[in-house]
């Protein structure tokens, strides 16, 4: 822990100020899928605490589990998202700050939309915002992508900005599927709105075959590595 | 931070990205145990509030404060053994990250399951409900270790694999303690099925002692290295 | 991890123990900022349950929810401000990390008074008592920039305590729209209050043109470098 | 990240593992710390909202706020002991990793008895149950101090286990000043019995002068280096 008062800047604190933003994101992101099961409230039995009834209540449960395990994946998915994102991330703006703490402002909202469409299965209004919440952090993925692959922001090494991985097409397959969602349940179709979310992993399919796999091939002929 | 166009691949933060991944679960798993806690509510007194009324009421919150310890401990015992295990993983892949996520999930429901049963402790279906629990999270458990030590994943040093803290049978104990306890508690001994749990210590010992060990004298005269 | 007593003290574990300093906080800022949402719970509708009813109950979340957004970004901004500041730190002392842990007593009472003022938004006291909180805060940033900027106490390099990053006049304008908006609200215009705080931008552009960029200007001539 | 099957076992990791087991620490720490904040429920005025009643709700919420605080620096003093003795651990054993744990167990407990004495302030029993938390968190310091210090576990440099910071009769001030308070509340002098801990600072005063500063001295002699 030198003292010399060498002119060097804060560019010598640049990884870990990075690293800094990163741990504090993954501390939200851990917070708000853990605070999910707060939202499945022990049952209360009040007049018969019999067998039968403590079972009843679990079984009652169930439309909140589901809800419970669509939301844990949700995030996860933009947690993994974020992780497989960064990895090219060596440098920070004030800029990247603020959009990734926008994003993270979606994912703390994640526990409340979600418990909300859990303890009402069957209404529409909380499934929209819901679906809002997801269709937001979606679009907040993207712009992260394009503002990290862009090569005047210089906060990758220049040739990674053309890597899949940063491809701003996949984040708007969720934002499809959401938005295809949040229609169908406007109009009244709640249960068809909620199995749509299955649609996820064609979708996907399609996309790794016909748009991913081929900027790979292209990336690794142009810089000859495997990524 | 260099912005040098040299062609090296993320393969650099290879390190960095496989923390982010550890302290991402760490954050889980803290997060989990102390919300533990919340769910041991202050007793209300709304009628009488003298002396006598409080201790009462601090003594009938045992039932849950011995479900708060026991949840505690499992969960710690699952932290101990993703911190054994992980210190030989070099390597992440997406498979592992989504073992690593489904293991979280088994570990982010403990909260609610544990309060469950610190509600009913004299119910079999809160019971069953937390013993299922702890069976999947050790059978992740197992799967997360059977998938790190396969070397051809390459995600451990070859001859890792063949370390004894990587046995996948292990994790079995508790599954199977917890599977005793479960059938126990199923045909209506709850008591018994909860002291059952105090039969992990003599089985780990004798794991320890029969299989542990010889793997471990096996693996120093394989490699020549104290452990 | 070599155990041979050579004489070095623990200025060998100097960094991670400042990173662990700064870690703790992120943690605790990432738990404030992600409790702000549990305050807003989930509409309870006992009679009917009709679409109708769950959109006015939704409605009804609107000043909670404007609450919690203001709440998100006041914590966001002084996590900002904290991430900005310590970059120069290189060094600790027992005095930064106490004054470190009274700015957060400030971050971990956030959520209560957020929620206060979000249950209450037409009343004088909830709000008096957020803003006293933003104040404190405030106040206990400056106390850390003056303290951090100190160059008898050595925390960072000598040239970087004129550097305009570490101004304690910057974190003095939230202080005083704050207390401006305390003033207003003391005084019963409890509207205007809030929209007081809207003056932060035109107050952070003011302070930007007439006192950081003529700072920056300075510190760049004196040292030569582009910050 | 290479794949070199060169011999070296899993103490190359050993830093990071160590860190690791720190970083949870003060994530549980950080958690502790914050959920303090969620146990001083916002005031809910059925009848009357208005200003006056606001106001006689927040001063009712005074002796809350003073457990509140009271408990965030406990908690606070106990994570700057944690984290002025672990700068000396190089290693971490199985031993360490438990009585680690074990530690933390207590402090998981402090947002339930601190909320349980805040709720009843003119009771003895949650007085008594805080402080057995306290110096149970105390007694478990000092275990931890003196696991730490003994050379021959080797855990730290040799020389560190005379260090005073590692001096395990520091933690035992707060024990003592706790068991003479809950003595007292058990007697029945409760307000006499919260007002002990302002002994703490004295004590703490007299430790530092006849204890650390003597021991610092000879530590500096023997070594020839300032700490």
């Amino acid at each position: 822990m030198s003292h010399v008062d060498t002119p060097l800047e804060h560019d010598d604190r640049m990884e870990f100020q990075l690293e800094r933003l990163i741990l504090f994101t993954d501390a939200v992101f851990a917070i708000a899928i853990t605070l999910l099961v707060i939202e499945i409230k022990v049952p209360e039995l009040h007049h018969v605490q019999s067998e039968r009834a403590v079972m009843i209540a679990t079984l009652n449960l169930l439309p909140k589990f589901i809800g419970f395990l669509v939301a844990f994946f949700v995030i996860a998915i933009y947690w993994t998202a974020h992780h497989r994102v960064f990895r090219f991330v060596h440098r920070y703006t004030t800029g990247l700050i603020w959009l990734n703490i926008v994003f993270l402002l979606s994912i703390v909202l994640m526990p409340f939309t979600a418990a909300f469409q859990g303890d009402y299965p069957t209404m529409k209004t909380p499934w929209i915002l819901y679906a809002c919440c997801v269709i937001f952090t979606g679009l907040m993925q993207v712009r992260l992508q394009v503002y990290i692959r862009n090569p005047a922001r210089g906060l990758t090494l220049r040739h990674h900005s053309t890597h899949p991985d940063l491809d701003p097409f996949r984040p708007l397959i969720s934002v499809l599927i959401f938005s295809l969602s949040l229609v169908l349940s406007a109009v009244g179709f709640i249960l068809a709105a909620k199995f749509t979310l299955l649609l996820i992993w064609p979708f996907m399919v399609l996309y790794n075959r016909y748009r991913y796999r081929p900027l790979l091939r292209a990336y690794e002929q142009r810089f000859g590595v495997a990524a």
